[in-house]
């Protein structure tokens, strides 16, 4: 799972009908120190992520084991809203 | 998924008989700014891109899930034609 | 399955129900001489990580073989806690 | 999928009882430009590539939806000798 | 599939019970033409490799298609050991 702040939407009228219900979002990732790290992916979200929000995401086979992705052809998931993490006792982020 | 503009066509005559019926395209990458990335793909289009749209396509095992491609040796597929993105108000992209 | 010492806890309050129980770590990635190597991965830990081990973790579905993340939205897990490594007789790691 | 030349060989006596019958070739990726991209990957190829022609293989699970390769360990295959391809009707190869 | 060599072990006493019984190894990974490309990954090994033996590895999915580790963590497993590989008739390695 990496880790990345939810701030962009993206509208795609045209789709397999598959993906219909979804809410995209694209998120860019951060590195472990809160920094942007320059890669993005664009995720359904199923937490209902607001703007802002650090998300937790999963990629590959395992966006699909969520009852909204299942056999559905979704290769990126938002699965969690970050509250903190720390390394060593030392605070990296805090919502 | 990742975003990248449809403009490139690529023919195989000699193939495995289960691409039979793909229309495959080179599809470059995006970045979330809408500059090219660098990397590119060659996908399975199952939503009929048109010259200069910019499409989202899956990757992996997720690329499977299609009527189009599933039980196939596919790795990646252009599942929507994208109409916008932003950033918290700050439109990207539009069609 | 890659390497990287466990020292980051992630909190994350409101999630995907399929997570419940899991105990969420960064793990930075080491390269193979035991230096950090820019990366990281938020993992599912089934074995009991104590700060400042290294752990070994898989990627991927093969997140998804263990009792505790089978079925899940799981995409790295930790495995197991390296005791040492070496290359040619010669010690790299010892915990 | 990705573009590469075939060109190399790559002999293993000692294998995987499951690789046997497979041809393994050593395939330089290609970028969208047609110019060496750096990096390789070892496929199984199931169309009889000839030297020097550029093939689309697929990677990942999708390596396994092949006749040669199902059920198999193979995480990389040969689809495709490919013909041309092109940019807004600029050709950038032809075979 | 990819190149490297083997010459490293690596011993994790504390593990998921799924991996009892599996030789783990350190594996380098190689480019195109037998040079060190910086990378690496911890592999089970199912075909016995001596030190110093250039190895041919899968991952991902593929690495669980093996007697050894059907329905198990894996993510990496070493398939076969090289005897050799060439480019157009000029040999770039021989065991």
């Amino acid at each position: 799972m990496l880790l990345g702040p939810r701030d962009r939407d993206l509208v795609a009228s045209r789709k397999e009908p598959l993906m219909e219900g979804w809410t995209l979002l694209v998120v860019r990732q951060l590195d472990a120190e809160n920094h942007e790290a320059g890669g993005y992916v664009v995720a359904a979200d199923t937490v209902g992520a607001g703007v802002g929000e650090v998300v937790l995401y999963a990629t590959g086979s395992s966006a699909r084991q969520t009852e909204t992705t299942r056999d559905r052809p979704c290769d990126a998931v938002i699965m969690a809203i970050v509250d903190t993490w720390e390394i060593g006792g030392r605070e990296i982020y805090r919502k």
